[in-house]
């Protein structure tokens, strides 16, 4: 027993299988580090749905509230497709950030060396890349009032979406990013469309204001968002944090984790504000999605999510060393040659890949060696 | 004389330079093909700024809704950086593409085989890339109400911007998505994210409904907008034409034309609706920007401008075979190994770029070749 709370939902997918793969190093670290958590399981989106009825259920929601920790999987898939929006598995995960109160989405885009070729991009482009895109969660065009789609007088329809920010909003989840550069290489770039939307304006104000009170050490730039979409591909090691809203998050993250080619291998987390005793609320989530089409047949990439539950040692719980331990494990592992049929870039055969040194395995073995390694 | 009625504003930065080379090309076809046209000239952006006081004049806006077709340079640059909102160089070319109704934003992303490898994207996967992205260009978050920024009662500032689309809307740009694939790869990928936003549910249902109605020979998919992102770096090819909204578009067509390395190479088109006679209202642009730290140096790419031109051609005048005249002379060129800085990668110096057979060439260097290659 432990006075460290983790609720772990593995959601829908490759959700469970992946998670799996966590609860072994999860055992690995009680046993030999003495790292031990009071563990509570529960479902979530699809999972949920077909138990509750709910993309998540009030009773899985006041959990989350309560626990040092939430270590998420995926959700969604082709069962739940058609449900409509207010049902969607989505919803589950959007409900979670929003009560937990979620604001800053960490999301690293790191290129590890023994994976650099699996980048469509040139390895002299990507090569060492280590960026860090702070994105807004709880606020924006995902939660703003009015919404919905109306008829008009005239018969047609109108879709409408409110993307709002307070100063408050902007500030908070600028003030994680400007601490995180200083562990880091002391840049960031906040990017916005200042030039087109009333909210670019606020952001890039009070960014430049709480740059100025507070953090003037720190390296600060501004970019529009789609100029920061070209930047990435052209020279991405100009950056080092990017800070930026909801839904320029949602996209531009999304291209900076493509850049490593590598989605199988990328960890999020999700922050709340610190309480009176410093700890934070906190959801920790691999970046890819719950792949319907290779669920269940073992051989999705575990990776993720065990780098997933290093990122939780490191941000939650200050067990740098033992995040460590799991981060370097990985790399010796992919160093070592073994790689998920995702990581195999090039529809290599296994005789291909046995003669470059690389061992195709599933997720099992992944997890394996994981565990050998430790 | 002639009965075509052209705009032209070359705006800011390397604009008027651009444009410069590309009087030369509309010279020769006047002189040796009969295509001639009667020209305006006209300031916009900050050089409307420093002349009337507005980044575009109602005169201006005029004798854009009267010609057949205006050819636009670029706009912005530090000097008028500092202005609000309201004056910003900018506002000049959102006036004009709201009071035009240019509601369909044609982007191609086109690799040149001369130019594959200035690509941050591996040759394999970029090589004979063709994609076309239609934005929808005149609703929105650019434009719907309420926006603006205002101080709430507890003392912080909130910035709101509303994304409203009608159905009408939504069916007219998805209807230029569609016909345009007729004349290509016949695929059509329509992105939003319907998953969170409610204009992107009726954007999905309005472009299949549209699909079923009247499309039913082209194919259709859908795909949320940061799993696009993804997905032009995955794989690129898989795409024909791309249809989306004004923000996504803004952002997703950037990434997309950096996937081609050359930005300097690049046009767009921006249509409105056909009226009785089956004219569009059109405006021509590179959708590089101003440039204002090469400008007036003489050494910016003026191609961009010239395919700018050689589009307005094809869809503004139906002149399909001297559209392919210019852009064979663009070919040509480069495959005679003609580059201007931007087109020098990996920072070539002139001996290194004369070895490979390449030929540095400045702004005015570059529209003689074309015109000596027509
Ligand atoms: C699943 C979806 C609602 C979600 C989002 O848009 O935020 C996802 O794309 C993400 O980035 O976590
Ligand atoms: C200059 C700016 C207002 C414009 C836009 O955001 O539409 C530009 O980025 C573009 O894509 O043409």
């Amino acid at each position: 027993d432990s006075n460290r709370t983790l609720l772990v939902l593995p959601g829908d997918g490759i959700g469970p299988e992946v998670m799996n793969e966590v609860r072994k190093v999860i055992a690995w670290m009680g046993k030999k580090r003495a790292v031990g958590f009071d563990i509570k399981e529960d479902a979530v989106g699809g999972a949920a749905l077909d138990k509750h009825g709910l993309p998540v259920s009030d009773d899985t929601v006041k959990a989350a509230l309560e626990a040092d920790a939430v270590l998420f999987g995926s959700v969604g898939g082709p069962k739940w497709d058609t449900l409509p929006f207010e049902k969607k598995p989505e919803r589950g995960l959007l409900r979670l950030r929003k009560e937990m109160d979620l604001f800053a989405n960490l999301r690293p885009a790191k290129v590890f060396d023994a994976l650099v070729d699996a980048s469509t991009l040139k390895p002299e482009i990507v090569k060492g890349l280590d960026i860090m895109i702070i994105r807004e969660l709880t606020s924006g065009v995902y939660f703003g009032e009015p919404r919905g789609i109306k008829t008009l007088p005239n018969g047609e329809r109108e879709g409408v979406d409110t993307q709002r920010y307070t100063s408050g909003e902007i500030r908070r989840v600028c003030a994680v990013a400007f601490e995180l550069a200083r562990k880091r290489q002391n840049k960031v770039c906040s990017a916005e469309k200042a030039n087109v939307m009333h909210t670019g304006v606020l952001w890039r104000d009070e960014a430049t204001k709480l740059h100025k009170e507070s953090y003037g050490d720190v390296q600060l730039s501004h970019m529009y968002a789609d100029a920061l979409a070209m930047q990435l591909l052209r020279w991405p090691h100009q950056f080092d944090v990017i800070v930026t809203d909801n839904l320029f998050g949602d996209i531009l993250s999304d291209e900076a984790s493509m850049l490593t080619g590598s989605l199988g291998m990328l960890p999020s987390a999700s922050l709340g504000a610190p309480d009176a005793t410093g700890r934070r609320k906190a959801l920790y989530e691999p970046i890819h999605g719950s792949a319907p089409d290779i669920a269940g047949k073992g051989i999705a990439n575990p990776l993720a999510e065990t780098m997933s539950y290093a990122m939780m040692l490191r941000y939650s719980f200050d067990l740098s060393s033992e995040a460590d331990l799991v981060e370097r494990a990985v790399e010796n592992v992919l160093a070592a040659g073994y790689r998920t049929a995702d990581l195999l870039t090039g529809g290599l055969d296994d005789k291909a890949a046995a003669a470059k040194g690389l061992k195709k395995v599933g997720t099992q073995e992944m997890g394996d060696a994981i565990v050998k390694e430790l």
